[in-house]
């Protein structure tokens, strides 16, 4: 200790001090009055003192240069938890978060016959435990202009990438610029966080949904948060954010939000949006394929499924409709895919989720203004097996359907009744049930006429 | 609040402010005594200066007005290093952890001319390097009573799953419930942390151990940590923590430990454990198999391995025994393992291992009473060049033996010699060597009756 | 910095208290006029009390036990922020970094004819993008003496190893050894970070280099750093770090460097290198092969490319030269390979690069004396579209050549002019764009005899 303690660096100064220092000097121009609780307790009793005539002008002096020297950097961080640890720079030019997601999941698959049969290889009949995601990550604010976020997904054992990209923000007029692997904007499912969507899975017509590529966005809010727009441009990139390509791969996507009623912070409101995007093909070289999973990740059986299509471009649009109205929320979406096949006739299909969400506690789904999506539940208290507090309990019902029959195109018709239970112990944890009825039709390619699967799925969440 | 701010690290003052505002209330009440040392400099100043009437009413006033705003949020985090980072928010209710470790390997490989040919492509006769082991992990204490870890292992370029679950904690007589990829409660050895056990690898008889999978645990400890015990039931998981299956593929694992003796901060002590596991399986569907390396992770070759049985279920058996005397121990366990296999008789496998160690510097294996395990072993003084001290060095002898061959099964009768020699230059870095005599007999599958595998091996190791 | 104060933690100034009281205990001894100013305000004010007669002994006494009780652990951090997120112990001997980079790159290229026709599977007539890099690590130095590094690369999907060693330092005459995966002692450009180079990909000859392999390290600084050296013995190993062989792969390499001129902090230096590398090899079971992309990573073509050499050793050779003169800057490297194959004369290949770089906004390259590389640009003043300030631009042109044709081996000769800008806005991010002219020569087992391929590419860096 001795020998260290010596030459201790001024880093442990307090930075008050400095601050008081300086806002003594104003003082003394200001009669101190405007600023005198930006003095520190001993600032204060030094003051006093001199005041009271109880020390020297010198012992005043010197504490003065005393309480000057006790400074500490700008960029000392403060840190402290919230949802997560945090790094914040005095000046909030600076701030870094760090963290990470588990989910862990179980499900029991009970299918008809027919399905079984049909996708006797992607683990539809059965049970099984997976961790749907596993995830680290680093963001932050630098520089007061700067941000950045590198997050890796480890789930089934290699590294894919979702948040990784870098940018600039507070720019005047454009708002937000970003580059590298982010969700291209559209559709407020997707783009509300894994970790706060009402149902362990996104709905059936997610299958439409871009997702995260490669590209560049620009991104801003308008009047006060009560509006939010996006738009980007990217490649068609694999889970590793990378692609090489001699033809044309690319699609340029965009979304507006507003919120025509928004009150009581947010515990009562109504959002809309509207999303599009369009893929840039080339027929010769390219295909664009729709799939999706029924509602549960741990079987591979894509009941819907178009196949491979050969296009020159896709069009999608996306509506957005959400209302929350306190415990109460409602939330629907619908989507439409033009596919410009090669007998440049438009091969469509559509699909759309409704879904209604009650926290039997009181709570409310938050709402994030800054981006138009939902986001993290907060249990008005936690659960504790001793001292009382049941947590957050939220009841939900969804129905979703997707179709994926038209010109000649036999992906089948599905449709998906999912019943979900959700309990949030603490603001960072949450335990779910799901049961879902997935049902299949006309899926002539696999000669499905009518079939059903019934699911079970429960998931454990932490993130940090 | 108060009984844990009492031992509070000192730099956390700043909220003591607030305490003291307040205690200084009561103290006006109480006559200031009782929580006199809850106070500041700074606030026993401010009283003095007024107990000594040299501060007048207002002054005082509002210098106490100063003390209570420098208060800072109770999730504040200290952030210190104990072997490694921590975080720790004031009341003790948020504690995070963050590191990793890397243990590189080299090893030499000198196999009789039979085994060379019987496991040619296995590297069994030459050297090399690995990673033994790569980790970075994060984990934490949440809202007071609920923990999460992350780690991942990302030796040989993929992310295998080791600890990544979450659980609750200090439910009354429950203990603790964790929900994910966690160690299976089996064996002393497996259970002691692959950075503390006292040879590179862990005895022959380990290949019965179920070590990790995805499953839910509960643990406890009595009587002030003299006994642990721990259940749990699992699914058999790949390195991802991931399985489907449309069979049976679960087990449940129990274990209990007791400490007849334990004295001098377990400087003597003697643990007792049992563990038991029985694997739920159909033998229409499911197979068992136990090999084992030669305690060198470096070569690929199982001396001694069954090879696949057809099973319905499987019994594991493992008494545990182990003594410190200072700087003297002794560990030893039994494992037996029933096989039920079609013939309907049990196919009965066992091994066992027996190693002693001495600390030629006077340390002591350290006992971690909370999981009935070895624990990090800190030398009394760090190795320093200029400053003089050595570390802690430490030797080691183990026999270890493991025996495949039973009811028509001729996977091979091995025993290992083991001489090891630890330095500890700081608590978190070791460097190891280890010489293994091998010797494999009556594995007929490969026509080995009785052959001999000689193995310099050696770990540099840090974790943090 | 000023209306940023308000709500500033106040945790930083305990420390301070702990010394000031062991300060005071000697102040007493030493009539406290030596060490007077590692007092606190608080210790000053009371000291002052006391002398004034202010305050009773009774009371000094207590405010001077209390001030002692304001004690931190020496172990305590001092989290901050400096090109990244620091923790720093108050004794300085345990310092932690964490941190990352991302490189996201978009390149196209115009290759010519019977460039495309001869790479036709590997990626060179296309545009595209890629993670060049994203990388998660972990650094520090524990117990004053003893460092690790712990990085991993996760572009592409899978996990490789970069820095992941540990050692020690302060080792009197020998200096640092470091054990594990890191970049062996040779060429200057491969030394310099890949967050600091100043053209996106390191010259052609760089082929040469044998970049990180597992194995041990000493490494020291001469003449208050105007000298370095280093020597280490590898294993050739894989992309985690590990190797398996019952023959040689390994190797001894080593490098000096020296400053003849430097002066004002390094705006002003030359810099003379020279390594040295040897391959120990068994040609009956051995081979090496050099081969090189066109400074572009996005494409697999190995423009020139030896194919694989028989051989019993490799001779390396490569002497360095720099200089900084200002902004302006000269950078070049010689690379000879002599590789002794059956034949037992010297195959003889070589390559050589110089470039010139030059700050339009007057920075200079930083040199870094520990390491006797280059180091991070820090702009004079960050880019900010509202305050001004436009960050630093820098220029650069880059000629490089590989010759790989002798005797009998046609690998080629390539010959590369790269022309570069560079955009710092702040000291950790940067954008650059390269436009690379790469020609081959003389690449007869392709039947390509002479030409061209047009490379654009660019860059966005993040470094945390």
């Amino acid at each position: 200790m001795m020998e260290s303690s010596e030459g201790l660096p001024q880093r442990w100064r307090a930075p008050r001090f400095a601050v008081s220092f300086i806002m003594f000097t104003l003082w003394i121009l200001w009669a101190g009055l405007a600023l005198a609780d930006e003095k520190s307790v001993a600032e204060k009793i030094i003051e006093i003192l001199r005041a009271n005539g109880q020390i020297s002008e010198e012992q005043y002096k010197e504490l003065v240069k005393e309480a000057g020297k006790e400074e500490s950097k700008p960029n000392d961080f403060r840190v402290y938890w919230k949802e997560g640890i945090r790094f914040e720079s005095e000046d909030r030019k600076t701030e870094i978060k760090a963290g990470g997601v588990i989910q862990t999941d179980w499900a029991a698959f009970d299918p008809d016959e027919e399905v079984d049969a049909a996708f006797s290889d992607d683990d539809i009949d059965g049970h099984g435990v997976e961790f749907r995601r596993a995830r680290l990550f680093v963001e932050g604010t630098i520089y007061e202009n700067y941000e950045f976020k590198s997050e890796f997904e480890f789930a089934e054992g290699d590294v894919d990438f979702t948040d990784v990209w870098l940018g600039m923000k507070n720019i005047p007029y454009v708002g937000r610029i970003r580059v590298g692997h982010q969700k291209e904007p559209f559709s407020l499912e997707e783009l509300t966080s894994s970790k706060f969507i009402t149902f362990m899975e996104r709905g059936l017509p997610n299958a439409f949904s871009p997702g995260r590529n490669t590209g560049l966005t620009l991104s801003n809010q308008e009047l006060n948060g009560l509006m939010t727009w996006a738009m980007g441009a990217f490649y068609e990139t694999d889970d590793f954010g990378d692609s090489f390509a001699d033809f044309s791969d690319y699609q340029a996507t965009a979304r507006i939000t507003g919120l025509p009623w928004y009150c009581e912070d947010g515990r009562e409101l109504v959002h809309l949006g509207l999303s599009y995007s369009h893929k840039f093909r080339d027929s010769d070289e390219t295909t664009v394929r729709f799939s999706a999973r029924p509602e549960a990740h741990l079987t591979d059986a894509r009941l819907a499924d178009t196949g491979s299509i050969a296009t020159d471009g896709v069009d999608l649009f996306n509506p957005e409709f959400a209302m929350v109205y306190g415990p109460f929320s409602l939330q629907g979406e619908y989507f439409q895919a033009l596919v410009d096949s090669e007998a440049d006739d438009y091969t469509d299909f559509y699909g759309f989720y409704v879904f209604a969400s009650y926290f039997l506690t009181g709570e409310h789904r938050p709402y994030k203004t800054s981006s138009g999506a939902f986001d993290r539940v907060k249990p008005r208290q936690n659960f504790n097996p001793v001292k009382g507090g049941w947590g957050a309990w939220e009841l939900g019902v969804r129905y979703s359907r997707l179709d994926l029959n038209d010109a000649g195109i036999t992906g089948g018709r599905e449709q998906n009744y999912t019943f979900g239970l959700n309990w949030y112990p603490n603001p960072n944890m949450r335990v779910m049930f799901n049961y879902v009825l997935a049902q299949i039709e006309d899926r002539e390619d696999l000669g499905i006429d009518d079939a059903d699967v019934n699911i079970f799925e429960s998931r454990f969440q932490v993130d940090f």
